[in-house]
């Protein structure tokens, strides 16, 4: 068994990203956080966010309007960052305090600066199979996981666990695409699937991105399947100062023997997704460039 | 062994229509037919949608571009059927004729009056589970043959055999959709699958698009699954006066014994697809006045 170090990997990936920048001539990319008020895991992801910018080289705006900005305002914010040129990237941290309209913030993002892959058409663009678009942070650090640790998934059975819009479906819309590294067969399967274990040890590439801390146990996996945990669940654990420790959606302790790659929770998928928002805003500069070229 | 009638099925559709339509007051739903050059076979098509509206009481406007027509016309042309309030769906038959870029004059085609749902913000919608977009007339197709033949997915295994944007993968995205009649487990294979027959025989319900003759045979059925038979082919057949006759991609010979449902081609998911056409105009007309409420 090999865990995938997703660490490393990130590690790696901020290095060819750095280099990246350094090579572009004049302007850097940009890249626009929004953060409306002080909530504290917020506060703390925006803050990495900008810490791996600083490190590639790509600029970062820091936009904090109040908790109590209207919708309007807001919208009108995101309207403006859209018109800028010199934003190439605009994300805008969830949660969103109530009760401001989250959906409707993403959605004011124009296509080609929603470097989280939220908007409608960038969903439509990974289905459609057409690379211009920007895909959602964790199915591409998934993606980017699994051919940095040589999984090619051609001809592969990959069972996703989870069919939400973020996690669920665009990976497993990612792997089913006609292309190198995926063209796999997809499954997708969820709280409502019917015997799930006969289907979970379908899987030569299982992702579990249901939310339910431990729940794949070693008999649902087949043997020497690879294993991508995106869960992050707390548990309790008195032994802990904080109380609690971190696990994945995946009972490590039993599947890890069984799985020739695996990744672990925390340091597997959990790293990468800041990288990959690095990647999308240089994919935005680029785009951006030529499309005004 | 049941046959699902799509004959049957689209006249009920139609008369419903029929009767919403006439429910209407003031100005009936429109729907802009635009055919570009002379192909037979898109004359015939053009000529079978412009009839099933006039059924219905749907309005057509029909317009025939000449072949030479530049692709800036063209985009023109939709520019003003997007501006223009009397006119709620654009269709554009395909293929239209070389040099013409047809996925830009798709693209062109105003979302809200994109009643082929091919654009890309229609497919995220699918993904997004979004009902306020519009589904492509043969997924659609087969989602109310399904619902109308009393097949409820939920809980049951969908295998999609075939990827294409216009079926494979909405149909298989709208059977994941965590709503009702809907909820299935689904499994996208293709022409990179291995050992194929031992995931169609993973079906409860098998969607077979795939665009080959005859393909799925009965040993790569489970006994007691339903069929959907998405494909049309010409197969030489001497003893035709047309010297070929129509079958779908499943061998019904083999397929149907085993099936406790099963469409047959023609004259099954075939019928369907002008009457989502209807109904996507007429959806569209809805649309269309709650906006501008």
């Amino acid at each position: 068994m090999e865990l995938i170090d997703g660490n490393q990997i990130a590690a790696t990936l901020v290095a060819e990203l750095k280099a990246q920048v350094a090579a572009i001539p004049g302007r850097r990319p940009c890249l626009a956080l929004v953060r409306v008020g002080e909530d504290a895991a917020s506060v703390s992801y925006v803050k990495k966010k900008e810490k791996t910018a600083a490190e590639i080289g790509i600029e970062s705006r820091i936009i904090l309007p109040p908790v109590t900005i209207p919708q309007a305002e807001l919208e009108k914010l995101i309207d403006d960052l859209n018109a800028d040129p010199a934003v190439d990237g605009i994300l805008v941290q969830s949660p969103l305090p109530k009760p401001l309209n989250e959906q409707a913030v993403f959605s004011r993002i124009a296509p080609q600066k929603d470097v989280d892959g939220f908007h409608t058409v960038n969903i439509g663009k990974i289905a459609q199979e057409d690379s211009t678009g920007f895909v959602a942070c964790t199915p591409a650090g998934i993606m980017e996981l699994l051919a940095r640790s040589g999984t090619d998934l051609a001809g592969k059975h990959v069972v996703v666990l989870g069919r939400s819009l973020i996690v669920g479906k665009p990976v497993g819309l990612l792997a089913l695409q006609k292309k190198a590294g995926a063209n796999a067969t997809v499954t997708f399967c969820h709280s409502g699937t019917r015997d799930l274990p006969s289907i979970t040890r379908l899987a030569d590439v299982l992702i579990a991105a249901i939310g339910r801390a431990e729940f794949v146990t070693g008999d649902m996996i087949k043997p020497d399947a690879v294993v991508i945990d995106v869960g992050i669940n707390r548990v309790s654990d008195p032994s802990k100062k904080s109380g609690y420790k971190l696990v994945g959606d995946v009972h490590f302790d039993s599947v890890a023997p069984l799985a020739t790659k695996i990744t672990p929770v925390p340091g597997g998928v959990g790293p990468m997704t800041v990288c990959m928002l690095m990647k999308n805003t240089v994919k935005a500069w680029t785009l951006g460039r030529s499309s005004t070229a």
